[in-house]
């Protein structure tokens, strides 16, 4: 048994989700000797978030973003922390809704996600910036 | 410390929230001799997800399903991903917002679960299919 | 490789978030030794939900109490189960929702979270009890 842990650095993304997969498995070749175990994902911040969800149709972020927004209005009338403007604490809100962080099965030295399962980074910001990300593989 | 990892298929479900705790533990026999440890399981598709809830009335479940209807409406306009009908992106957007896995903790051979909480399996789509399930103790 | 786990019993909180980070930490003078590993912590209840989010400005909390009652409303012609009160059934929902359990990565013996994160315990009952956590972390 083993433990691999590494923090990464995600590149600015515009505002929506966005597919991470093979970004986070690009930065860790030790995935390849891990035969079973678990990989625990987390983002270091509260107004961007992981999920797993649909890899193929580019329409399914564009519905997330959409329906998020509907969601979790931005109305600053509804929020008292608005410092940083109308996109500050729905993206908070949107961060717990989503979550910050996945944990996924590893098999034979790869995620071992469904064939339609993707990473989703999720930037919920207007003007993101680089997100720190801490991935700890657990497994032998 | 030990792992162990197991692919489960779940028999179609109708739509809405099952209990599945029993059916998952009675596939694990080897989880008797983990003193100490956690349990992940994970769902390998995007329009069905898990979630911990209420494990003893009825109710509760029929209430999450009008709840999340409600929630998420199946009105094709509102979305752009429809190829598969009315209750295919709303499926997607629940299991974001259940999630798709989660991960209990392990005592004494068993999920050390709360008395009223159960794993739910909730069905998103109308005529939902097998559902495969990847399941990964770590424990000793 | 090592395996802590720990039950520990929160006291009754007034509803709404609550950051219970030190609160956590303090109970676990095991976690100085691990140098890599992750942290899972589960909340034994469904009426109350653990999430990562903002730790410094408390409006952040106030909120997430505003919007998430708007969400999901306390109106109990929506619902059948209503036994123990209008805000019986949405804190099943709620803690759906936004979750049972979180897990962090633990690293130089401290919760390794961003700068900005804190661990909440979110109540959603009015009249909360004592609530149990149970604590497992594996790392070396």
């Amino acid at each position: 048994m083993e433990i691999i842990q590494r923090a990464i650095s995600i590149s600015p993304k515009s505002r929506g989700c966005h597919i991470i997969t093979s970004e986070i498995e690009s930065e860790l070749p030790e995935l390849r000797r891990i035969g079973a175990g678990i990989a625990h994902i987390m983002i270091q911040h509260t107004s961007a978030s992981l999920t797993v969800n649909e890899n193929a149709d580019p329409t399914v972020r564009d519905d997330f973003e959409t329906f998020f927004n509907r969601l979790v209005p931005e109305d600053t009338r509804l929020y008292k922390h608005t410092m940083e403007g109308a996109d500050d604490m729905t993206s908070h809100i949107k961060s717990s809704i989503l979550g910050s962080s996945v944990t996924v099965p590893v098999t034979g030295g790869k995620f071992n996600l469904g064939t339609w399962q993707g990473i989703y980074l999720c930037e919920h910001r207007n003007n993101g910036k680089n997100r720190r990300i801490i991935i700890t593989i657990i497994g032998e």
